[in-house]
């Protein structure tokens, strides 16, 4: 007993969640003080004069102001797996810790759904299902497809193993070519000359400046006939003016999770295009997210709460 | 060149096909000659004098009695894995060769296409887009899912082949329990008890006797709230109006490429069931059929020009 009080934090760090379930699914953590805050108004005083961490909430709007007011933020937490826009929202101070992994099964999974249905046409089959059509057609199965994948950072390797089984040609990109455990990886340099060999394009890589319309209109192009194109990631990823061109053509098919802007404005082409299928960016928005974020929380706190640096920091506190 | 000689066959073997790029697929096989006839009418005199065995047509319907009226005919092969009601059309006669491991990938593909569809809501994002409706929902992944596999024959298998890396808990279900390389097979006397603790329950087993109404009214009643059932198999598997009934109380979720008629009949209410999503029976129907089943004939009309008994006989010849 003597010793496990030795190692106990010897101050209590006060960190904020959006909801109450998280609260209560996180319970105790040594050394952390766990309270609920939306993030959407400014926090109550007697918090605002004590939290050192936030957790962003999930799949809703925030108010940045609110969370640069805080006098002693430290540590910003999201719980997505990119942060693009969060430094611009909460400021230059705090450190940025993300939820990486925590969206991986759930994005992986939407991911291979996205592919099967449009190759099977489950879209096509669920639009004539409300006419009563029962009208079969041969299609393309992902059994002998070849895929080009886009992104191997965390979903991005979950989508290649949940690949693996359905008798695929696999290839992978990113940004610069290396070799992993799984083989080859290219850079995206060699993107055009791949695009031209493979059927299925999935994009799932962070929003950058290097990334930003990386599935531009040549990569587009260069893509034969009927290829599929698949966005998980960030919607800007790919050009979506290059590719509602190709897609309104009949030439390439489209199913995307993230579009750029989203929601795609009212009568956007890609809304009614018979070869694209859209789902509303719900990648992460699954009930996998539950277990996963409350397992990452519990763990990331226990870190700050002893001063270790998070596992999956990507910006440092500027102070 | 003299022992080749000696080991070819002395005489050749007419088989037809039911489609030209079969034939033209397929090449030469030793001591086989390949035709087309699409089974449809009556064989030309000089063909029907000499057929021994006709390959079916996939995925439209055929003409039993031209069948029976060929006087030579042997063999009688399906382009199916199932095979009910062949007897009833072509006779006592010939001897049935299956198609069995041609519909694997692409009906294993379609069984995981639609569970993920179901789950992820594809088939609401679908309809929703023919609105530009974008309604972010946070839905069941399939990830943390316990599925019940009923039927652990080559398509269940390459249904727990896919399902693997999709971190759920698989349990298998066959006629009779045993244990094989993956593990335990419960048998169907289980099926109830097991159905209480699954989310996911998928049947692809062949109809017979055994197999009608498998899937009854107390084994759905059985499953938990908001459990899904998928269908790959045949209709009959499934009691229609028990599975109706828990789905258009909202209890349960389908996703059926099989039904029972088929098609539904006009304004069945699974037609217009939020919570059902059907399919054309395409399971088998597609790209990975082409060169598996070219693969699959080339072997058979081997095996048969040998005089060898084909891999996939289910039925000797009676004479």
């Amino acid at each position: 007993m003597a010793r496990v009080d030795d190692m106990s934090p010897t101050r209590t760090l006060t960190v904020s969640v959006p909801e109450r379930w998280m609260q209560e699914s996180i319970g105790d953590v040594p050394g952390a003080d766990v309270v609920v805050w939306d993030v959407t108004g400014p926090a109550p005083q007697d918090l605002a004069d004590r939290l050192e961490a936030v957790v962003l909430p999930y799949a809703r709007g925030y108010d940045g102001e609110v969370v640069r007011a805080l006098p002693h933020l430290a540590t910003v937490l999201t719980t997505t797996t990119g942060y693009d826009g969060v430094a611009e929202k909460v400021g230059d101070g705090p450190a940025i810790v993300t939820a990486a992994g925590v969206h991986a099964a759930a994005t992986a999974e939407l991911a291979v759904a996205l592919v099967l249905a449009s190759l099977r046409g489950i879209d096509v089959a669920a639009r004539d299902q409300a006419q009563e059509r029962w009208r079969p057609q041969r299609r393309r199965s992902l059994a002998d497809r070849r895929v080009l994948l886009v992104g191997v950072g965390g979903i991005g390797e979950q989508i290649a193993r949940r690949l693996d089984p359905f008798e695929v040609t696999l290839t992978r990109v990113a940004s610069h070519a290396r070799t992993d455990e799984r083989g080859p990886v290219h850079g995206t340099d060699e993107l055009i000359d791949l695009a031209a060999d493979h059927d299925v394009l999935i994009a799932i890589t962070p929003l950058s400046e290097q990334t930003h319309h990386l599935v531009d209109a040549r990569v587009l192009a260069a893509l034969p006939d009927d290829a599929l194109v698949v966005n998980v990631g960030r919607g800007a990823v790919v050009d979506t003016e290059a590719l509602t061109a190709e897609v309104t053509a009949g030439r390439l098919h489209a199913a995307l999770d993230v579009v750029d802007p989203e929601p795609l404005p009212a009568g956007h082409p890609l809304w009614s295009a018979p070869n694209a299928l859209i789902t509303p960016h719900v990648g992460g928005n699954a009930s996998a997210f539950e277990p996963r974020i409350v397992e990452h929380l519990r763990r990331t706190f226990g870190e700050l709460a002893r001063g270790e640096e998070p596992a999956t920091l990507v910006r440092r506190a500027s102070h």
